[in-house]
């Protein structure tokens, strides 16, 4: 079991798209929580490339509090870059639910004071911020790499290869 | 030192864009190796939003033989889907430099025997590749793991948080 991908208000198609192919990839759940700046209507989707989109265990949320409110045992482990630990030095585990902000804005301090874990990313350059793609890739495969290593990821296992669990709730559902 | 990335004929601006970026945030080299398929015209990339584009240390090769034969005593790595060894598997150097095909068509096989380390980067799912600038965030972002880890990579250091260097040879020129 891969932790689960949570994208705040997402606002540019395309990192949603990536960070969809990603899930994927990696047969990830994918949860987005608030309204995005863009469409979520299927058709729309299909039609700007996005054609494994049928393929994603998507699960969208009207509100923050009822993606809280839904998190069941999962840990919610917030990416931002004022966070006071390293994610490379946070140890995953395989329900953690990994939540990321949006493009321009990030996490608003009033969400991140809900997130019992926050984890940054660290850079050193003259640049503002990583994409928001790559931040989510980053963090999913340590995730990963530390899941493979310890066991909570079985590469060959044959549940992990399974044909796509679809939410019966909320999966590709439209909610707004 | 952060291990250098290099991308063989990218096609499609906005990955090279999302790397570059990645590049600036963590003071890594970016070689261009043959003709990308956009132009590389200064004035283009900083009008397509790439303001980072300056404090880029860009390196450009018309021919993979040129890049090849600058390498000096740094490894290749090339990240491929066929390779034997997974990127979290693999020792990372400082010196390494970090090969990426294109967006279609990977890298060739001419160029892959070339090649002295081939890694892969994991996936399962109903995908046929990850996003090329998610698949180079995640193997630098390993690479830089592992420098922190050994000490090759100094988070505070002054030397890593320095006035980006500039090559006095073809940085930031136009070969094409």
């Amino acid at each position: 079991m891969t932790p689960a991908i949570a994208l705040y208000k997402p606002q540019i198609p395309p990192n949603t798209g990536n960070i969809s192919r990603l899930a994927v990839a990696v047969n990830a759940a994918l949860h987005i929580v608030g309204k995005p700046a863009f469409s979520l209507d299927q058709k729309d989707l299909i039609r700007a490339g996005l054609d494994h989109w049928n393929a994603l265990d998507l699960h969208l949320h009207q509100r923050f509090r009822d993606f809280y409110a839904s998190r069941g045992v999962s840990r919610i482990v917030a990416v931002s870059k004022d966070a006071p630990v390293q994610y490379s030095d946070f140890m995953f585990q395989p329900d953690d639910i990994l939540l990321f902000g949006n493009e321009t804005q990030g996490l608003p301090p009033t969400l991140l004071s809900r997130c019992e874990h926050i984890v940054k990313i660290p850079m050193w350059g003259a640049v503002r911020s990583l994409n928001l793609s790559n931040a989510v890739a980053i963090v999913v495969y340590e995730a990963i790499r530390q899941g493979l290593a310890k066991g909570w990821i079985d590469q060959s296992s044959r549940e992990y290869q399974r044909t796509y669990y679809r939410s019966p709730y909320a999966s590709n559902s439209k909610v707004f």
